[in-house]
């Protein structure tokens, strides 16, 4: 089985590494050239185009967003280059819409379409420690389970429905802001009256909330540590924003998410963008007249 | 040392049990007769007014609310009977105004007031493993530090002002609130894409989010399962409420907050007032047209 | 028929002079001296206290709040000297909850109690032109109708208890605080694009929304001018505050008043809450990173 | 000058009438053919696709939203055929990204483009008093000034980028979706308390609030007369979408947008989406549990 790799970034990069040290044979692609060079060392075939890098049995694709991957996996030609009988395995976080569109491009192709997008950061692809979200045809994703036993902890099947991942990854992302949106109030609510955000959020992430979203930002606002940023405030947005489309495609209302939404945008209007997304707490401390 | 212990509800029975069976000295007074007994069989002093439970060097209350509170220790004279040098300590959720008030009574009796507010339900606090918030003059706390080894398994300590205890723990039920109101939303947005809210909930717990807050009120999300309560929805709606006047005190705008009650009170419009506060996800439910 | 009229401030010291100038026999009586002086060369008693002040038919009482009124009405013994067959007509905007607690008082004072709370600022009052909003006995109402005739262009009925005239007018500020706040996010918007927001609200306030509440804020808002205030941002806040516990305690979510509730607690961490009500727009332009 | 008019539906059909009136020579185009007919026997060219239609000096476009104008204009070849020097005026509510889009398009093609968005519903239209809010070159729009002129009562100008006249309508919008979000939440109140809707909306529309927004909203608010409907609540969400798309582009967070799109999120699952916009009443009942 011949896999084909396309995007390599912080989190693209060690998934594709861990599967050569599997001993996978992979064709890898990247608009930027140092990461395929680190691989090619590894082993890896590096390729001039994504539509070369297609010609494999598998193409998995994490890149940025709906655009990117448009452009790059349909407008460069390598859903023909894939053709029949090939699986494309999506695993980056992208629209319910995009993926629709994607799934008919694919079946347009003979191409089998999976969505697969993880939780964690890259320290966790390098790992091989994802929690990796899948939706789709069952007996496809039992063909490709080797693949995601190398690149995750664990699997998790949402329905025969790709979108159904895409979903549940989105809301997996909406719990993160509202945890961080939660802590951020409350960080303001209890520095106003006198109380280091440090203590109480210490107390909260040792008791009732001692699990790794609220371990991992709880330390980062306690701290006011916004940058470098792990996973950005624009990013953050985008998913909201994203969830927000999936949830009105339902007929879903979610305040809490526009909630979130707000304060995003009001983050950016103060530059805060390319902060990590915890600096949501510097938001609710400014709206405070907090320092 | 002797203990006057009043109000034996849900959480005070068992606290003050701990307390018998670590050979302490106890007045109880409660308002119905049947708890105060069983304590009578484990060595208790029932009392017949809490003025007489007062006759003690370290009064511990566990009342409803601040109405009630305000009646029974201040109404009927109670303080009064505490003492000069003696010590208070409300170890229930009340309001940060509430507990200014209480602290001015106190020092005009001669007596110190320490708020210590709890996280825990009535199966923590019979295990003794209560999590005590508190705050006040650091001596004080030292020489009640016993009682507290005792009824939890941890101290946290927020400041030399009572009050911060109060807002510490309002902050804390803001959390479970948001907690609650995020998996809420979550659900109503998967379950409306055909995924169980179960399956996506379980993913959650088991992953980002495997912390008590999250698994309990989760599975009950998942179950649907919001009778008989461990927490009332309207118990949850007046902590938001006391959170929000703290909040406001000190010109902490918190938007969470405000959808929270905003669903609060939907809830208590379709008679779900009396249902586990997790019933929240039924507002979300109804709101997405979800049956 | 002898008028006793206490709180003379801005509204109560222009409707009493109109009372005197419609030939009334009034008693006055205010905390402070100037204004009942004032009244005094136009023919009114003055009287030195509240009790004084109540010896009359028709008790009409104007002070800011339900605290001050509590004290100055039943805490020095105005109902007392009211007497049996007397009635006693709040036209502050007060709670429901304590015109609950007022008309109890007055009955067991053998006083009947009205609720008449007006729309118009001084000016308005001046010009005998305030908007009355009454509830409660329409035979009564009938009998002090000559003295709304003297005061207002029209009086208004909303139902048998005065409950429902304090509602009308609390949902009645929170109408004018929904619409600052829709022309503050409007402003925002159109600002951001290049548009001064005095073209926008100058279209807008001369077609659709060519209303007074537009018109008067809109200017404001289009001039940014919030000082000297006709009607603070605190009060405001505090209308919001009573009108979401009117709501709350018929069960009724009210989101819009959460977003201007929120935005009014920034705007006082921002020193604005002496400001003019309209200065909902500074808070606006000030998240949206506006100048 | 010969004149195209494009898109004849509930708007554009009266327009494209009081300009034959005015005996301005017209090109019509519609996709059904029905409206256009209606229009040859008062002296319009029928033509038979959008390329002939823009046979002209000026084309006039009203159509749906930005996919169908896309569509017709571009994807039809109208642009190619109105060739240089033209003018192309749209006067639909459409997205600022979409402007920015057509106006490329148009320029490209050697057509100055104009955005000219209306307020008021098909009567207006009818007697010739829309409101005009148009924005792009002031020399352009001298010229089209004659033409604004039948089709309108007034012509306003919000600068010299066509977005800005779209940001405008879509600020105004806004304000009307706020209007009727503020009634629906005050009607709820007022009812819970047992105060007829339509007695408190009358009162306001007489007074603070007597303008054609709230007069014409109010009135169907009393009524609970929500079909036919004279705009959709969809169509309002899809408006209050593009205001908030607007808002987003430039940093500005408008929490009320917000709540009105949540809450016409829960009007479509309940199958409210066809109704008149003003049923956001209706979504305030039900989550007050009133009938």
């Amino acid at each position: 089985m011949r896999i084909g790799f396309i995007g390599l970034g912080s989190m693209g990069q060690p998934m594709a590494e861990n599967l050569l040290q599997a001993h996978y044979s992979l064709n890898v692609w990247n608009r930027s050239a140092a990461p395929a060079e680190a691989l090619e060392k590894l082993g890896a075939t590096v390729c001039e185009s994504p539509a070369e890098a297609a010609q494999c049995d598998v193409l998995i694709s994490m890149l940025a967003d709906d655009a990117i991957t448009r452009q790059v996996i349909v407008g460069h030609g390598a859903l023909e280059s894939l053709g029949d009988g090939a699986i494309w395995i999506n695993m980056a976080t992208v629209s319910v819409d995009f993926t629709h569109e994607m799934q008919t491009h694919a079946a347009a192709n003979g191409v089998s379409y999976l969505a697969a997008p993880v939780l964690g950061r890259n320290d966790v692809a390098a790992a091989g420690k994802l929690n990796i979200l899948t939706a789709g045809d069952k007996a496809l994703i039992a063909r490709v389970q080797p693949i995601f036993d190398i690149l995750g902890q664990q699997t998790w099947y949402f329905g025969s429905e790709p979108t159904q991942a895409v979903t549940a990854k989105l809301a997996a992302n909406f719990m993160l802001g509202s945890a961080i949106e939660a802590m951020a109030e409350a960080s303001a609510l209890v520095r106003a009256h006198g109380i280091p955000a440090a203590d109480f959020l210490g107390m909260l992430t040792s008791t009732l909330f001692n699990a790794p979203a609220y371990k991992g930002y709880g330390e980062l606002i306690a701290q006011q540590r916004y940058s470098p940023p792990g996973f950005k405030l624009r990013l953050g947005l985008k998913d909201i924003r994203l969830a927000q489309q999936a949830a009105e495609a339902k007929n879903v209302p979610m305040p809490f998410a526009s909630v979130i939404r707000d304060n995003c945008v009001d983050a950016l209007a103060h530059n805060e963008g390319d902060l990590e997304w915890a600096a949501l707490a510097k938001v609710a401390a400014r709206r405070s007249g907090l320092k």
